[in-house]
């Protein structure tokens, strides 16, 4: 069987004005829906950036992929890498974070081939992976500080949320709406010393929640240290408190509790030196970056093999990446942390029925073929239009943070 | 769909006389035949050590076995380690070298269930590891000095090597007879100075053949270091040739020769030390111990990771187990070197059909289902009948070294 034809089509969420330390979530974000279609009728999804640089990736390396059986995901990778010379640009710091470009659309087509082949067997893509090691998935909520309303719109129902207070009836929110058991705080926005003040909050609201709090790099090495000093024995993890491997080496020297990474640990080529440094405890695996779904057990093999844990990333996003990440973190037997996911503010799919809905929290495996989710064309029409008319390529909180604040510079370190 | 019933059949395989650095390999050598058969009637196949500690682990874990998933992988290891606690006797110097019986029990299970999963989707096993990278796989002549005939027999077809002048003989069969391209000598046998001088023989004899030797940790650090240096240019790589990570790593600082190992590094938990005393550049995978065939799929990302290479280590073995080597080294991107295998020793098989037969020292991967390979019942019962009446139940090379001389005694560092 070989696949015959590859459908991509740039989608555009609605999405709220969360804050980080660049700026503030736009109107939309953006992904693209990858369908692969095979010459028996099988149709893979997949679910990646919707970035320009990934979807001009994902289209430049689409002609390569015809042919391809979807079974030799070998064979995928080297299509991918023909496509793409110089691994797409390495490290070009654009849209797709600092990813190997030739790792993003890799890992997207990874997906979708083995969607076909969970549906081919007749079995959960779980299965592919060696099978469930807990039949129901944790999520953790995913708090941000956030403005009222986007530009020119009325408030959204969440309201502001800049105070520690504020902070805890979204998460009150969350616990109550979804049972999440896990908290996981978006920081680097505010004064550092507010948001120890929030995550103290947090901790006094929900005493047997474990907490994170993720500035994205926003720190120099001593307010990190600062923050880490004040909030240990609260959090379970501190996630990229400062940018680059030899700045997180020395927070992670200064304090007790484990540094978390998905910043300076993005590739297998990384981990040597995390290790060399004993820079971070935990790795946080995003399978659309780190090479697909079995890439990430290896990943997730290789972090046990030296001592270290893992978590999982997540951006803006749909239902088939849920459905992946589903997959994925049921077979993965040492990851010990709630994933994270932006599913809830997202607040819409592609595709058919219901919604994922989280249960205590959790999310169940699906039993069904492959990802078990399908397409419903209707849904995914209206995003794409969404797409066409918002006239968005790529994301840029910075600029649009400057459409509510004219002053405002993007500075990493910012505090 | 559920395994029913699991057959297990240790047989015995006659053997040559065959020198290493603890003695020489017996009339026998001793392998277990696994069948795993599920409700459906699908028979899953699998291969793994026939001494009396495996052959003891594999029958206390079969019944915990009965209505497993053959897709869910991590449930079989859980099944094991349920059914086998501590390990199985963690690193008891027994006749399963230092392998955890765990893994070697699990890896032994994980064969046969990626073979039963290959046969219900119609797809050799190397599909299931991501497709092949290569239709072909080499594999290395595995050279040994030997004895001309086992005690109280007539000489073999092969008569004595003792000589570099006899090595580069047997070599030259090797070469003629199946097209080798790689040469491995198990050293660790005679003194040092005639060892290097059989290589160099080798060398002059096979100048474009890349060569190994591999003394099983037989010589001292200082040794090591005196035959690498001899050595350097001449050998592809040093396979163990002391003893412990911390000797390794003496040696590998001390020549220009990269080091490779199955003693020193043996199971996950070994790789951090390995990496961080930089002892080893070359790991040499066993699907039989490290875990089964996906877990060696990790190994081998693992060690690209880590700036390390991987080549492929084997025992006495038959059809099943060189089978699922070809399936997995044709998976594997990272193997550079050409496999190990005694399979031209064993000279015997209990397969369907007529037996492998390397074709310019190459593999053809088999596109058949699953493993592609059936047991012949008549010849599975020769050699089942073999093993109850050699009376056997563990491998003691050494033992019957002293049949041969009497003053022998097991040494290691021998040299």
């Amino acid at each position: 069987m070989r696949i015959e034809n590859i459908q991509l089509t740039p989608v555009a969420i609605p999405d709220k004005p969360l804050l980080n330390c660049k700026g503030v979530h736009q109107p939309y974000a953006l992904r693209t829906i990858i369908e692969l279609v095979c010459d028996d009728g099988t149709v893979g999804l997949g679910e990646s950036y919707g970035s320009i640089k990934a979807l001009t990736g994902l289209r430049e390396a689409a002609a390569n992929l015809v042919g391809l059986d979807p079974f030799h995901l070998h064979d995928l990778k080297k299509r991918v890498w023909n496509a793409l010379p110089n691994g797409g640009g390495i490290n070009a710091k654009t849209a797709v974070a600092d990813h190997k470009l030739t790792d993003v659309v890799a890992s997207a087509y990874e997906v979708a081939c083995l969607d076909i082949q969970g549906k081919i067997l007749g079995r959960p893509v779980v299965d592919l992976l060696g099978g469930p090691v807990r039949a129901s998935v944790p999520f953790s909520a995913y708090l941000f500080y956030k403005f009222a309303a986007h530009i020119g719109e009325e408030p959204d129902d969440w309201g502001e949320v800049m105070t520690p207070a504020a902070m805890v009836g979204e998460a009150r929110r969350f616990v109550d709406q979804y049972g999440f058991k896990s908290l996981k705080l978006k920081g680097g926005v505010l004064e550092p010393d507010v948001e120890i003040e929030t995550m103290l909050h947090l901790r006094a609201a929900f005493p047997s929640h474990p907490l994170r709090i993720d500035p994205n790099g926003g720190w120099t090495v001593a307010t990190a240290i600062h923050v880490a000093r004040k909030l240990e024995g609260v959090l379970e993890y501190l996630e990229d408190p400062v940018l680059g491997m030899e700045a997180m080496a020395e927070v992670a020297r200064s304090c007790n509790i484990p540094l978390a990474t998905n910043m300076v640990v993005l590739e297998f080529d990384h981990l040597a030196e995390a290790v060399r440094r004993d820079a971070v405890k935990i790795v946080l695996s995003d399978h659309h970056y780190w090479g697909g779904l079995r890439a990430s057990t290896h990943l997730a093999k290789l972090c046990e093999a030296f001592g270290m844990q893992v978590s999982m990333h997540s951006n803006s996003h749909l239902g088939i990446t849920l459905a992946a990440m589903t997959h994925l973190a049921a077979a993965t037997p040492n990851l010990n942390f709630a994933c994270d996911t932006h599913y809830p503010w997202t607040d819409t799919d592609i595709i058919e029925g219901d919604p994922f809905r989280f249960a205590d929290g959790n999310l169940e495996v699906s039993g069904k073929p492959g990802l078990g989710v399908s397409i419903d064309r209707r849904k995914l029409r209206k995003l794409a239009d969404l797409y066409d008319s918002a006239g968005m390529i790529d994301r840029n909180d910075t600029l649009y943070m400057q459409q509510f604040d004219p002053t405002y510079e993007r500075r990493v370190p910012r505090w």
